[in-house]
């Protein structure tokens, strides 16, 4: 019989359920040699190289029907080609880590397969993420975790939602009438914020010319006096005066360095300016009594970024946008679809989250999220952070006393790809070489994993 | 010991993996049942009770971890308190069913936990989306399938995608100057449009008031000669004269109606205007032989949006937005992050998809629908479609038939949801009442659900 004919399961066959199970074989094996250091990080193939076909391994469609049998080995082969981001030897990214109460969490997600729209098709899912982001709330220290938020498809989305609200706050006209009813808007950020925001200023009608950076001292954080001589400056030459509306502090994207939140929220208060805090990478330190302090200030935003997929090691995708005052995310995004959102429905409506969203449907990224906190408690992820700094710091103070180590980053990024030993990214940055740059959290990571990766970085170089 | 202690699995354990084999225990159970139509869809209780915690249930998170059992039964009522998409009676929302290779496939993309934005960490992924996507094009009659595209987090985002590229192509400076370097711009899109399009006109900046919406016929079909006349009058309106730069039309979200594409084409290509064709539920027709008549005219947008995880029941999320024009999503939306897209990679960076998004990070949503398409073939996906219609037709007859069929809608639905047994939206549509809004996607719904639903609606109205 034909797959076409069998699937889905439509009184839970077991046949289906045994193909099922085996999917979960090649599962559970792939996340042991996972965490087996012998493995490879990846076995790399050029993109002509994959398009030709590895032996039985065709990406291409075809009218007909595959079988089982050729199904099984596709998933295998999707993974004996990709890349293994849990992999203790895997530094390449921001999120990395395979934490396997979020993986059965997203098992779960896609097992219930709904939306995160409304009460009605998501009960337990709309709670979670209500009880979730109160209680980010409260860690950011909003008074009793009050304010509001909702889960995005990512932090560039998350950052876009602090422009649009914060566009919203100080001009709610735009929602109707466009930008154009309003004066000349601008944004402050860092020099080295996330490209996020640039493409916010694009995409939400601001133009990217209107994006105004900010110097930053040796260390990557903004200059406080740099954004007072810039507001008074874009002030002076705003067509009818009026004043500019929204400041984003950054997640170091770079050098990992914190702005000084507390001068620049004074600077922030005394022009009326919104101030939005991107901690997609940082907002994991506020798990840390040891280490929020670098943070501090932060209860003085309007705004605030945080992606509990990054340092924090949920599986992707997992961004949250909060906002200290309640009523703007619904009061900017809200049409008021009747079909979806209708007001006489039989339970408490406000638990339908789905207006506040720029999105219709909206993937269910909570319970992931919410399982993982459940497990570790507060305190797991307090000890998995003060984890990930620890171990910076020991890479820090290793590289800092060994000598000779001086990079030339793309030529030894190219050997690590293809050796799949380990994986790191790189960048240039101003007017300095490229250089790489180390991400830790993964929580599989140990000391033994740092001193592997320098050392491969040197055994890589050693020939150039 | 405590699970902060234990988990992740730092070289693949067994008892982690014990844990997540239990997980899927769980959870084959929960797809076993979906299918038998003995299991209720839902069992429905109110915020305040779920919030209260039923039975050892509690939603609250602590600062101390939990035991790995009581994870188990945390999984367990997740799912005892939450809806069954994948029911066959569950006809409440455009997603449904519950495709085991789609959701093998999601299992996958969860295990391999990485991102799309560059082919150096999705190589395989990030190349079955560029196949997927060609396919796609192809079959909407594309010539050689070309053009260009991107899967995006649902399809209101896709249609935002849409009005952003088509103000990129006609007012390119917008990106950097922002919306004021342009004149007024309208959209026009249907009055029974999907809301998203009214988002996107706040979002990007255009303003509400700004979206022109159009009358329909008695079928809910957008009148040709309306749209021309409205064209007309906004460009004798517009200062400067200049030619207003977007039209969408519509996936219909109530009446299930077809514009007629050809002769929209026909003004908007007479006015120089973006063509956007809504086919966030109607695309899947164009995989059927004997239906994509009804969106003949398709090849002549600009740009299309496609949800398979509407009609094609893949799981959620996956929608694509499709571009005729190559170059203008890059154009529209690169902002060349140094740190991602490295330009001197040792590979052919053009496959690095991540700068076209207005996203970062982006989930990997390709890898379920490729494999189902693998296994379907796209026969398979036909004559789904064909099936889906033909059950329509099927309750359309039945219920043309029936006498006393007058609807109290909001009633009977609240009857409907505390007894579980079955789920379909509502709504008011115009000047008519609330009536039920009847969405047929899942695989499993045979003649005799439809049965099942109409006698039900008899039952619970029969007090009323």
């Amino acid at each position: 019989k034909m797959v076409t004919d069998l699937l889905p399961a439509k009184n839970g066959e077991e046949y289906t359920m045994q193909f099922l199970l085996e999917v979960v074989d090649i599962l559970t094996n792939y996340v042991r040699k996972t965490f087996d250091r012998s493995t490879k990080v990846l076995d790399f193939h050029h993109p002509h190289q994959l398009l030709e076909g590895m032996e039985g391994f065709s990406l291409e469609l075809c009218d007909q029907p595959e079988s089982l049998e050729q199904i099984l080995v596709d998933c295998r082969d999707t993974l004996k080609y990709g890349v293994r981001t849990g992999h203790p030897r895997f530094f390449n990214q921001l999120s990395s880590g395979l934490d396997i109460i979020g993986l059965a969490g997203e098992w779960l997600t896609s097992t219930a397969n709904t939306n995160m729209f409304t009460y009605e098709i998501a009960p337990v899912f709309v709670l979670m993420e209500q009880l979730t982001l109160k209680k980010m709330r409260e860690i950011i220290g909003w008074p009793n975790g009050e304010g509001d938020g909702i889960f995005s498809p990512g932090g560039a989305i998350s950052n876009m939602y602090s422009v649009m609200v914060a566009r919203y706050k100080h001009y709610p006209e735009v929602k109707i009438k466009g930008m154009t009813a309003a004066p000349r808007l601008v944004l402050f950020t860092s020099e080295h914020s996330h490209y996020s925001i640039k493409k916010a200023s694009a995409v939400l009608g601001f133009g990217t010319e209107n994006l105004i950076l900010l110097r930053t001292d040796e260390r990557g954080r903004v200059i406080p006096a740099d954004l007072e001589n810039k507001v008074i400056d874009a002030k002076q030459k705003v067509i009818g005066g009026s004043v500019p509306c929204s400041r984003a502090t950054t997640s170091p994207t770079v050098y990992g360095a914190f702005d000084p939140i507390n001068e620049i929220a004074d600077i922030c208060e005394k022009y009326s300016m919104w101030l939005h805090v991107d901690g997609a990478w940082g907002g994991g330190l506020l798990m840390s009594r040891k280490h929020r302090h670098k943070l501090n200030g932060i209860e003085r935003a309007n705004s605030v970024t945080w992606n509990p997929h990054k340092m924090m090691g949920v599986p992707l995708q997992c961004s949250a946008i909060l906002v200290r005052e309640k009523g703007l995310l619904q009061g900017c995004n809200s049409m008021c679809a009747g079909y979806l959102f209708q007001p006489d429905k039989q339970y408490d409506v406000t638990y339908d989250t789905g207006d506040k969203a720029i999105q219709c449907g909206r993937h269910v990224d909570i319970f992931k999220f919410w399982l993982m906190w459940k497990s570790k408690g507060t305190i797991g992820f307090e000890k998995h952070i003060d984890r990930c700094l620890e171990l910076s710091e020991y890479l820090y103070h290793k590289i800092k006393n060994r000598e000779g180590y001086e990079m030339v980053a793309p030529k030894i990024k190219a050997m690590m790809m293809e050796c799949g030993t380990t994986m790191v990214g790189y960048q240039p940055q101003g007017d300095k070489v490229n250089f790489f740059r180390m991400v830790i959290s993964n929580p599989a990571v140990t000391r033994s994993d740092i001193d592997f990766l320098i050392d491969e970085i040197e055994r890589l170089g050693q020939d150039l």
